[in-house]
């Protein structure tokens, strides 16, 4: 059978996002074929404008709808604290902990050259532009705690070793909600090593 | 801090699609972000093109973008012989199995007075009608083997049971590759009473 080419071509523009596959997609496409027109046509326009309306702040690298973002722009943010994120998702997770009140810089990546990442691809070097500005006091470096995050809070501490920037690291120890038996021996490690007082 | 409303719109889209949640949602705008242009306007065209050329056709009710679908227009399908489905996904499944060489008729779901289903809401008189044509000697109940799907195969039954044409259901059984262990008390009875000579 033929299936009708509206259907396969929205089917494999569906397929392949985050988590859907052949069949999710196929069975998104059928709902949507059982939905009214006007949701679906504000579908679209909602996918034409994300490209359109939403670019980098020049500021953090954040995704944004106006230059400077509405967090670099506010009078509320304490300006000599700078967050270092890879990408734009872990702003969401740092914001929704409600802890930070400072400025983010997002790197767009970490460095990896088994992947083809050098520093040079990152936003490193605005970063370190950023910091000689006289107006940061501290950055707290929230990459990955993977070998490629590592890397790169160790290569932008070097970067900034000549300057009086304090620079900070999350803390590493067990998640809330934990199971001892279920962390793994290297988290335990740093747990112990990093133990505070009760 | 403010997610920039187109990313929330967009988000709002995906999320309520069959499988996918808030956070597949966020991940798949996010990724869409990254992605050309080109590739997302494309995409926007699709889901325009899907209301805008898929309707049902007039002889089965499948989904199709010309009247009356290819199916129902091929001189290769057997035209005598007519499958009784309840949703047009159920066709692709029967189509894939490459067994079926006649007809269908898509019933537009199945009869259920607990979620205010009646006959009267699917396309069953339509049915009737396309089998007294004349042309008709078999009809294929394909429905769900669910209270509905059996319910429904029943009162279509009842309102041909004064014609000649031929009536049959799907076999039951034993699914194949199934191990025995796993297969329900039920599946087994059936497969029991509709065993087949070795």
């Amino acid at each position: 059978m033929e299936i009708p080419e509206s259907i396969s071509k929205l089917s494999d523009s569906f397929c392949g996002l985050p988590g859907i596959g052949k069949r999710s997609a196929s069975r998104i496409v059928f709902h949507l074929l059982q939905r009214p027109a006007a949701e679906v046509s504000d579908f679209a326009a909602a996918l034409l404008d994300l490209k359109k309306k939403v670019f980098l702040c020049s500021g953090c690298f954040n995704y944004t709808e106006t230059d400077p973002c509405p967090v670099c722009k506010s009078g509320k943010r304490d300006r000599s604290v700078i967050c270092v994120l890879e990408k734009p998702t872990d702003m969401l997770s740092i914001e929704k902990s409600g802890m930070f009140r400072g400025l983010y810089h997002i790197l767009g990546g970490a460095v990896s050259p088994i992947d083809g990442v050098q520093p040079s691809d990152l936003r490193i070097k605005e970063l370190i532009e950023r910091c000689r500005g006289g107006e940061v006091s501290e950055i707290i470096m929230a990459t990955s705690l993977t070998q490629p995050g590592e890397t790169t809070a160790m290569y932008i501490g070097e970067k900034l070793k000549d300057t009086d920037i304090k620079i900070s690291r999350l803390a590493r120890g067990i998640p809330e909600g934990s199971d001892l038996e279920f962390v793994d021996e290297i988290t335990l490690f740093r747990a112990l090593q990093h133990r505070t007082e009760f």
